[in-house]
């Protein structure tokens, strides 16, 4: 017989760690680049992002409070996002720094601002892939008794896909060739994949 | 020098596949349960899910049509999300099948289903770990033009969550032992993790 943890997160986890990220995990990673007004660049990753449709493709990431990257989207409804991988792991890191809204995240990380083609946020030079987007939604979360939570979904089109073509093996992406990594649980923790790692399940029907 | 494919998704990708979800990859899964105004139950995996926020914890799922599951949360309010794991990984694999509302995905896939505390859907007794949530928002996704998307974001509160004890070390969930699976790209897709696919950075500073 198995003991089961069950708690009411409002009464608190009774756990040493809070263990919602580790279990919601491991995670794709939105590393976004938005500009501001004034001209002054911004990088930075966030935990809680995914896509959320194909046709046309949209993809949004979860702010848990007022940020930069936010605050630069709503003002200019553009932003870019760029493949976190394994080789730009410490870069991406990097960037995650808090720091004033006046330092360029491109520069502390010793990263290469490349233009875009249909937005002004340039792309990540050194990632092999960029979508770039113009926001569709910003939408405050809400609980579940209706009140405004501290955190902003930011919902984009992608209007514009750049793929390093090394990851097109016959005009199929390769994921586990773009080294993607994904995040963990706890304050640290991250995951790589590998082909091993890699299982086939067809839909019943498809 | 590297050739970049570049393309604008509004003019087609001009590959073999789409590589949307193969990009944004891999992904944890949103294996919903819920139960319709007439008591029959839903068991469905969704691709495009995540946590979006930690206090309080806000989940949520998006469905690329009105499907049964957002039709249920839209009129009861409430879901359960199920761990999908790797010995759960055929289960989860027969509850996508596209069958008519009046079929029982836990009966279909053989999985047991477990009262739940503050909601009424079930959820997957089979499954390590489930959060019970109340409906906060169901958000129809826009494209950058303004138009509306065939698609809903139905996000919620984690109300009450079960974690089975062996999960938990010292006070500290095990993201590995819980051997989730993600969800890769193509039609058949899916990566599991190791223990040996884990690295670990702090933020500087952090």
């Amino acid at each position: 017989m198995t003991e089961i943890h069950s708690y009411d997160p409002r009464q608190g986890h009774g756990l040493r760690h809070d263990p919602l990220n580790a279990i919601v995990a491991p995670r794709p990673i939105g590393w976004i680049s938005t500009l501001a007004e004034d001209g002054v660049l911004n990088l930075a990753p966030y935990s809680f992002f995914n896509a959320f449709n194909y046709r046309p493709p949209i993809i949004g990431f979860s702010s848990t409070s007022w940020k930069d990257s936010v605050r630069n989207i709503e003002r200019t409804g553009q932003f870019v996002w760029n493949l976190a991988t394994r080789p730009l792991a410490e870069a991406m890191n990097t960037s995650s720094a808090m720091v004033a809204p006046d330092v360029d995240e491109f520069v502390l990380a010793g990263l290469t601002p490349a233009p875009s083609v249909k937005v002004a946020p340039p792309r990540v030079a050194e990632s092999p892939v960029a979508f770039e987007c113009r926001v569709t939604q910003i939408v405050q979360l809400a609980d579940a008794d209706g009140g405004a939570i501290e955190a902003w979904l930011t919902l984009g089109e992608v209007v514009m896909v750049h793929i390093d073509g090394r990851l097109l093996v016959d005009g199929v992406y390769d994921t586990v060739a773009a080294q993607p990594i994904l995040r963990g649980g706890g304050p640290a923790d991250y995951f790589e994949i590998t082909e091993a790692q890699k299982f086939q399940m067809r839909r019943p029907g498809g």
